[in-house]
This record gives structure tokens, C-alpha cells and sequence, in this order.
């Protein structure tokens, strides 16, 4: 039984249970939520203990904003320990979730190897394997269903299939400014525009849903059609793909299957909240689940930025689970560091939605790191900060290390020590105001 | 006469012509927005040419968002090269404005220097130089007019005084996590405690008002009791001291002396939109000057993010000018990368911010920019980026130079070129189609 039927038949799973002790809510609480469809709870049966070594998370608006990083090796460049690494890094600065996106070297390997290592849920993006070392046109039924199962057998917690993508968008795609920008929805336009046929995908779901309830793998519907640049976006192709998403969000929860939605991508900031808005009509609250969105064009090398600006509104407004975006978006495959870079950026993103949205207790550290700043408690603001030792490595170095000022304005200058040492006096001379006169 | 005189008297002065041409409006518009007080150019007589080097801008929101980048020498680090050099870094960086926040070395020499190099307003602190070898209780009303004229002299282009904390105001901080976070407001406090005697800046209002209207100094209105920690923001300190400042704006103007306001600081993300509504109808609409806001507390080492979230969200709702907050705010003085990082963090914000206005024409720059992604155009990529050798950088340096790819996704499953691809055949199809058959 998947997630979501345990919940239907009002089960507490494991599962929930340790979502709630992370979210510091009641099991119940979850339980309705995923059994309404808006949490879920990405966790394959083989990739939770004792079969695999994954922690589960809940992703969804009635709980904290989730981040997911990105990772995968390309043809361009591959290693099974460089992936390794970044798995590390990504967990460490802040990702709730990764994905391994490989296009490159052995792909079953490295999947493999990262879901053995993982304690995050772990996705992946099928097709990309079904066309290595074969052209997009030789797809078939067997292949896609094939690498699904093994994906699924293999512990893969969520999958994106990009099967809101229809025969009929893609005229609508001819008007674009970029075109496609979606790896997958670009090779999926290409078979059907090859074979005169609807998307496979889509016309598999049936069977691809029989697949992932097996194993309790969850829907990331991907959004083949999203803008890839400001002038594309909320256009007619995005809308049209997201009613066909809206319509398959039903048919997986029918079938029993957790199921969430991606979504863009490149948007204005102004269209952020009208866009979230559609998406949780059309898709009946699925989590959304959201690359982004850059909120310009013309950044490229602090697309992380552009990405954190869009991703907080959006997290604001209705996304439950935001894709990070690093620097080195739009020009290569990131480097360690840059996942470094993307996690804090998307985290921090998260974190100020949270605070916005009003979550419980979610501002308690922020107070905390407000009062060791007041306290001039150095020590405590590097504990307290989400990435003490980079805090650390930018005060300035020349300082004693019991200094307790910092390079900015030096020790007399600090408003904070004049504020302070003027609230002392002002507490002393009450205090001496209020002594009984001597006898 | 100051530009705001000039304006209500009809006149178009040739930087209104500089603001109308750089903004692409007409100059009637300009001094109509001036003359209301809703523009502000902040260019003193003496560091216009041919005095100076200032070639002029314009500051509100009928037009584009401005971001400013805090320079300046601390008594724990200071050179005169060093902050040259840090203003070339922001202009080049996308600053349109800098402020010297010099608190060591040889303030006049360093200010002079600057004033002499810089082709952007430049703003200061007076009362930083006030109390340099000099405790802050020994600060008399003649001292005090003394430095304001002399900066003026010079050819500062706008101050920040602190003229709206009153002595009144004091007893709010009491209730705050962070006290008071501003050097000036600080020192003010501890003046007027000592003293018991109502804020000197205050009290000399119109005695520094026909100095600044003199050399027409803008007035930017400080704002000592900003929020430092979420914990305190909107909060009854913050808001009193507002309100004063909106009393000086009129002030201001019926001293015929241009006019901004400062603002915070620290904010939730979802308190922003209040924030900038409530100065706009306490200010009458004088531009509002941001530090930030940043929308978290526990990220030190990344508040350019923090803060680049929320200055997009402010320039979206109210702001005109955005202060840069670079990596090592909280931490220590800004180097020259850090500068590089806040100014690009910041432009990226005032831009995002004006696309999401409507401003006219503020969006054919990134529609360029998707346009050259979709022809796979590098070169043309980073003519167009905002930083295209930071991009360039990027982008995987084993590449061929004339590759027309990237390191994501290598050449063949790049989605921009199979998206091409298809385009092409349906074009090719289309005009085999449409060939009249052979006679």
C-alpha cells in the first residue's frame, strides 16, 4: 500500500510518523493531509529501512517549504565520486530532497550508488536514460516501461514523466521566443513529431501507475512546456500542459500513486502569485514543486540570486517545494561549490517563506540569532548561523578571536555596544532611583 | 536655486535633461515629478560639471529603481586606493550611487579623493566625522554645522541625518531584541541621554536646511531606530520615528531642499508590502531609500540573498532606491569582490522589480537575451549579460571556443537545439507543401 492509500484507510504509517516529529506537528495531521493528496511523503519501499537508508520528509503547504538539488553527471562530464560529493554538500548546505539528472557515464551505477548513500528522497527523470545510446525515435512501450520499473525496483523515491505534454501543445510552442527549454519535453516533441503519435508517456500512464503504487514511487509530473525565458512565460503552451497535469493529478490519485507537479521556470515577478494560484486550482493542491523561477534573463553566473528572489515569492504564494538553481545555471554543469551556492540560496528562500507564511515556531532561530547579535556573543551568532564556518571565514581575520566587535565599524563605533552600555545606565540609575534612602 | 526650486518655477535644468535622456521620458516629466517631490537628483552645484565629474541621476518611483553600494574606511581597515578602487568596482557593478561611510584613516582626504573620481552621486554621514577623535557628548550645535557645511562645500551629493529620532522615541527601544542598529541613531541616543536634551539634528533643522539648499545637498532623511533583527520590525520605535520623518519631508520641501527617506533594515518578507505603503503615505511620496531589507536573520555570509529577496520585493511595492548589503554585512567591511557581489545582487533586484512595474522598454534587454539562447549564440550570451566575463568564466572551459553548446546537457541533448531541429523540419515541410507542383 502506497502512502497515500495507508492514509485513505486512516493508517499512520512509519513514514508519517516521523514526518510529523520533523514538522513538530500531530501524525494525524499528516495522515489527512496526505490522504487529501496535499502532502506526500516521496518515499520508495525499497529506499526506506531496513531495505535502504532513506529518512522520509513530507512535501506540501501545510509544512515547511522543501529545496531540492540537483545532481547527475553529463556526457560533458561524469564521475561516480564527484556525484558522491555533491550528494554530501547538497545535504549539508540545505537540500531537502536531490535529484539525479545523469545524461553521462554508467547511469544504473551511479544511480545506484548515490540511492545507497542517500537519506534524502532521491528522483529521477527516466527518459533520459531510455534515449542513451539511442536516438529518441526508437522509443517504445517496452523500453519506457522497462527503465520505469527498474528505476522504481532500484529505490527511486520520485519520478518526473512528462506526460501532461500533448500532440496538441506543441503548435502552440511555434510562437515561443525559446522554444522548449525541458530536456524531456523537447525529446518527447520530437517522437511524436517523428511518429504522428501522441505522447507515449501519456498514453502509458495507466501502466506507469500500476508501476509506481507497486513500490510507492511519487508523481513529479514535469512541465515539458515551461517558459525558458521571461517573454515566454504564463503563455498559452504552459497553461494548456498545465490543464492536461491538472486532469493526471486526478487519474494517479485514483490509482493510488502520490503525485505533485513541477512547474517553471522563468517568470516575472509580478505573474509569481497568479501563477502559483492556477496551479493550485487546476492541480486540486498538488504540492507544487518548482525550478525557480528566475525572475530575469540577464544575469547569468548569479542565476542562483534571480532563482532565490523568484522561489521565495513563489514559496510565498503556493509552491510547497522549490528545484535550486546555481550559479552556473544557463552555462554548465555545477561544481561542488556551486551546489554549495544553490543550496543556501534556495534554503534561505524557503526559510523566508516560511517566516512570511507564519509556520510555527519557524522564527525561533532568527530571534535567537538576534539576541547573540544584541549580546555581541560572536561564538554564538557562528553556532547559530546556517553556515557558521563561511560566517566565520568572512570576519576579519585580523580580529583576537575573543574580540567581541566585529571589522565592520571596529569596537567604539558598534551601535550595538553603544545601545547596550546606554540601556545599563539607564537600568543602573533606575536601580539607584529606587534604593531606600539610608537611615 | 536647488533642482526642486527650479522645477517649481518651470524651469528645466540641464540634469533634468541628463535624468529625461537616461530614462527615456521626456523632461517636462522630470520636472514635474521633481517639482513634486516624488524625483529627487541628488547633484551638488559643486560636483556638477564643470566643478565636478557627477553626471547625473535621478531618484523615484516614476522611474527606474537606483541601487547604491556603502563604501568607506573603518578604523580597523583603510586606504585611500583601496576605496577608489571599491567605486570603480560598483559603478562597474551596477551601483548608480555611493555613499563614503569612512569611520578611519583620513576622512576629508579619502571624501575629497572619492568626490573628485566618482561620476555617481555620492552620499555621506556627517555625523561620523563629528565624533572622530572626539566623544560623542562633546558634540555642540557649531561642530555639528560646521562638518555639514564642509561636506557640502565639498560637493556631497546627499546626507544622511538623523533628524526624526527624538528624544521621546527612546523609551520604544527598550522593548526590542536589538536595540538600535544604526551608528548615528546610536550616538544620538547617547547625546541626548547625556545631555537630556532633545536630538541636536533635529533642533538645527532649518539651520542645516539652507546650508543643503545652498549647494543643493539632497536631504536623505536617516533612520536611526531601523529594525535590526525581524524580531523588531514595523515595530511602535520604528513607526515613531516615520512619522517624524514625514513631518521633516514637508519641511524639507518649504526649504526648497530635495528630499528621500531611509528605510529598514530588517523585515519579514510579508511585512514589505505594509512597510513601503505606510512610508509612501507618511512621506507623501518622497522616495524611499532601503538598506535591504534583509528577510532572515540567521544567514551571515549570504545577506546579499537575504537582502536582494527583500529589496525586489520592495522596489516591487514602493522603494526607489536600494542600499547594497554585500556578503560580510553583519560580519566586516566589504573587499572588492564583496562590493562586486552586493552591486550585482542588488541590480539584479532593481531590475527584476521594474520588469514586474511595467516600466517601459525594461524588458528588451532579457527578450535579447532569450533570443540569443535560442539561436545558441555564446558570444552574443555574453555581450549581453549583465557580467559576461563572470559568465564566460563559467561556462565549462574545456569547451571549444566556437562550441554552440554547454557543459549542461552537452551537444545533443540540448533542448534549445532539438526545439531548433524541429522547428526547422516543420518550416522545410510547410514549404515543400506549399511548392506548386511541377509542370
Amino acid at each position: 500500500m502506497t502512502q497515500l492509500e495507508s492514509a485513505r484507510q486512516r493508517t499512520i504509517t512509519p513514514a508519517m510518523q516521523r514526518v510529523a516529529e520533523r514538522e513538530n506537528v500531530t501524525s494525524t495531521f499528516i495522515r489527512d493531509q496526505v490522504g487529501r493528496g496535499r502532502v506526500v511523503i516521496p518515499a520508495n519501499v525499497n529506499h526506506l529501512p531496513p531495505n535502504g537508508r532513506l529518512d522520509p520528509i513530507g512535501i506540501g503547504r501545510p509544512i515547511r517549504t522543501k529545496v531540492n538539488a540537483n545532481l547527475g553527471a553529463s556526457p560533458v562530464a561524469s564521475s561516480k565520486e564527484g556525484e558522491l560529493e555533491k550528494l554530501e554538500w547538497a545535504v549539508r548546505y540545505g537540500a531537502d530532497a536531490v535529484m539525479d539528472l545523469s545524461t553521462g557515464g554508467d547511469l544504473n551505477e551511479i544511480r545506484q550508488h548515490l540511492l545507497a548513500n542517500a537519506t534524502v528522497p532521491l528522483g529521477t527523470v527516466p527518459i533520459y536514460e531510455m534515449i542513451v545510446n539511442r536516438p529518441v525515435e526508437a522509443l517504445t512501450p517496452a523500453i519506457i516501461l522497462e527503465t520505469i520499473e527498474r528505476h522504481a525496483r532500484q529505490g527511486v523515491d520520485f519520478m518526473t514523466l512528462h506526460a501532461g505534454l500533448l500532440k496538441e501543445h506543441l503548435p502552440l510552442v511555434a510562437k515561443r521566443t525559446a522554444g522548449i527549454v525541458s530536456r524531456g519535453g523537447s525529446l518527447l516533441a520530437r517522437w511524436m513529431t517523428y511518429h504522428n503519435r501522441e505522447n507515449p508517456i501519456y498514453e502509458l500512464f495507466d501502466d506507469i501507475s500500476a508501476i509506481l503504487r507497486q513500490y510507492d514511487v511519487t508523481y513529479s509530473l514535469g512541465d515539458g512546456l515551461r517558459p525558458g525565458c521571461l517573454a515566454d512565460a504564463t503563455d498559452q503552451a504552459q497553461m494548456a500542459e498545465l490543464r492536461t497535469l491538472g486532469e493526471l493529478v486526478q487519474r494517479a490519485r485514483e490509482a493510488g500513486v502520490q503525485v505533485m507537479v513541477e512547474g517553471p521556470g522563468h517568470i516575472p515577478y509580478h505573474e509569481i502569485e497568479l501563477n502559483m494560484l492556477v496551479q493550485q486550482e487546476l492541480c486540486d493542491g498538488a504540492p507544487f514543486y518548482v525550478l525557480g523561477p528566475v525572475v530575469a534573463d540577464i544575469f547569468p553566473g548569479y542565476d542562483h540570486i534571480t532563482s532565490a528572489i523568484g522561489a521565495t515569492a513563489a514559496a510565498f504564494h503556493g509552491a510547497a517545494f522549490l528545484c535550486y538553481v546555481t550559479p552556473r545555471e544557463h552555462l554548465g554543469l555545477p561544481t561542488r561549490d556551486d551546489v554549495r551556492m544553490g543550496c543556501v540560496a534556495h534554503r534561505i528562500a524557503a526559510h523566508a517563506a516560511d517566516i512570511a507564511r507564519g509556520l510555527p515556531a519557524i522564527r525561533e532561530h532568527d530571534d535567537a540569532m538576534a539576541r547573540a547579535r544584541a549580546a555581541l556573543d560572536w561564538p554564538r551568532q557562528f553556532e547559530l548561523a546556517f553556515d557558521g564556518e563561511t560566517a566565520r571565514g568572512l570576519r576579519d581575520g585580523a580580529l583576537p578571536e575573543e574580540a567581541d566587535y566585529c571589522g565592520m565599524c571596529g569596537r567604539d563605533w558598534c551601535a550595538m555596544r553603544i545601545t547596550r552600555d546606554l540601556e545599563r545606565e539607564r537600568n543602573e540609575a533606575a536601580a539607584n532611583q529606587s534604593v531606600p534612602p539610608r537611615e
